[in-house]
């Protein structure tokens, strides 16, 4: 068990989120006031690691659930979060034991921690997808087998709904449902396991990865010669193909919101004279890398784009015209590689007219 | 306390929730036969009155909810409605005494009487309009005080949700929500009262008159020498005015669903070589009568379309070019017409640009 003691902790985490964020996923910035805070009130939050989590533990995920658009222009407030917890609680007949990110990229990274530093309930360093995706049936957890439901979800005024439901595809059409209805921005309590089924399903390392990959490019834009190295050199630490897919800058971005999802398409060129073109499409998080037309990286394979020169990550939202960047692709975590997983997750579901196809074998040009 | 004994009071009641379900609530048809089917199995309905019910009796309701013709497509079980009725006990923490229709007019008089068939709970002679009302927060239930939520709904799948709401018009989205994501038809338990507020807040009698007035139309076709005088008759026995608005033939009708409502106009001409131009707009129910461009009856007063040699009332979606029918306007019951009722299911809540004005003032030329 270990804390999370200082602000450049929260900071860093928060900055690596966004990278695992692959664009999507909210911005973590209100996750990291909001924790920021609670440390101030001498509260910690407390991060166990898989090993440390009892077979019988009752685990629970904690997620902000909505378009990210949204959930920026709400605030999130610790009453909210003790209440979700409590009710929780008493939907389920149990003390929650360990709080576990359904999605560690992005704003879902922030909300267990906050919980835990209010409630003293640890968060476990691991979650359900090793990065952000944009439906409740996309995390390893459904896909190996544990049900996001039943679950509890509530907004902050006070509107509570509890969700049974036959399949976990059904229960992203409900849970968006009322997500609409609601205002576009809710929270929710879901993912209900033992530890023994988080050990089975769950992506793990990831909450500590979030804080290395945010110390490592806060070292390396204080004394690193070459910032962008020793990300690639960290994040490849396993074995994980990660590779900077392109240099330049942004020529036009296009966004749309549409039945409660952020699209979108980033159009990068070359900084001098080149004449490559390079996209980036998006449907809340970047979905495909292409350059000249030709994949480079697609999901569920992680697209990043950083700033050029400080290596900060950028949220989708955030891209803008002008911006120099470099872009990131980063093989996805084994789980999601899986069939199984493709079948949910693979570039069909969002619409791709073709198959996954490792970041490895894309580059092996 | 009484029984439903013969396929015959069946059929008539089901009639009589068609006039009252002015042109809305969905078809009868679907309760009716299920209804019947019950009675064969020696399974009665059981009725009793609004006084027989103690103060301290648990009163919920059970309705269908979709749209009307979502509704006709999905059949209703004996299976499905037990394990409402056992999923919402269980839900309340109590056994439920007794049932009341939410809305009177259309499918959702059946549902009540279905499950009183099927599991001995008797259901009170009442509901919470008087006619039918496309929204949960236009019921008298809603409008005096008694909240729709905390409410269970589930689908024939066993997808099951519960919801908790600030307000009836957040539950109606939510649920409608709900609704739209799983299939445009779903079952709820809702409205749960005590005996003493459904005696404050409910119309009563209601269960009676759809009896009454399937009996005085199906006894007027066989042997009466004006049928629509009798009806005419027994609508106003107690003051309330009943009229025929019109008397001819469907020239038009124009059908739209968007958005899961079910919006469309019909319009009329005299059946001589009168120059009377006459429509009815609906928005899953009849809103508005005009003849000429004037308005006779509007919302919440009752409009009903009726075959004009056998008295048979028709709903929205089955009026068609070229049949033969008289237009009946109905005083609401006094409740609905409340500054307060007028507020939540007056002409406005119907983007209708004219305020509430009774049929006896609209007639009164």
């Amino acid at each position: 068990m270990r804390t999370v003691d200082t602000l450049q902790d929260i900071q860093d985490m928060a900055r690596g989120a966004v990278l695992l964020g692959t664009g999507g996923g909210g911005d973590p910035y209100i996750g990291e006031l909001f924790l920021q805070a609670q440390l101030k009130h001498g509260r910690k939050a407390r991060i166990v690691d898989v090993n440390e989590v009892d077979d019988e533990a009752f685990v629970l995920s904690i997620a902000g659930i909505g378009a990210p658009s949204a959930m920026v222009e709400h605030l999130v407030s610790d009453k909210l979060l003790l209440k979700l917890l409590g009710r929780a609680e008493a939907f389920y007949g149990r003390r929650v034991d360990t709080l576990i990110s359904a999605e560690i990229g992005g704003v879902n990274s922030m909300f267990p921690l906050a919980l835990s530093a209010i409630s003293g309930v640890p968060v476990v360093d691991a979650d359900g997808v090793g990065r952000a995706i944009p439906h409740i049936e996309m995390t390893t957890f459904s896909i190996l087998g544990v049900k996001a439901t039943p679950c509890l979800v509530m907004d902050e005024n006070g509107n509570v709904a509890t969700l049974e439901a036959t399949d976990d595809r059904t229960a992203e059409d409900v849970i968006r449902g009322i997500t609409a209805a609601l205002g576009a921005s809710i929270y929710g309590a879901l993912y209900p396991m033992s530890g023994r089924q988080m050990k089975a399903t769950a992506v793990r390392g990831t909450l500590d990865e979030t804080l290395r990959i945010g110390q490592v490019i806060r070292l390396g834009r204080e004394s690193s010669e070459d910032l962008f190295a020793d990300l690639l050199a960290y994040l490849g630490r396993n074995g994980r193909m990660a590779k900077i897919l392109f240099d330049g800058k942004i020529t036009d971005v296009t966004h749309e919101t549409r039945d409660g999802w952020h699209f979108g398409r980033a159009t990068l060129g070359a900084l001098g004279d080149g004449s490559d073109m390079f996209t980036v499409d998006f449907q809340n998080e970047f979905t495909v890398a292409r350059l000249n037309g030709r994949t480079v990286t697609i999901v569920p394979d992680l697209i990043t784009i950083l700033d050029r020169e400080t290596g900060e990550p950028l949220t989708g939202e955030r891209l803008a015209y002008g911006q120099r960047v470099k872009v990131l692709g980063y093989a996805a975590d084994p789980l999601l590689r899986l069939p199984e997983s493709l079948e949910v997750l693979g570039p069909r579901m969002f619409g791709l007219d073709e198959d996954f196809r490792p970041i490895e074998a894309l580059s092996g040009d």
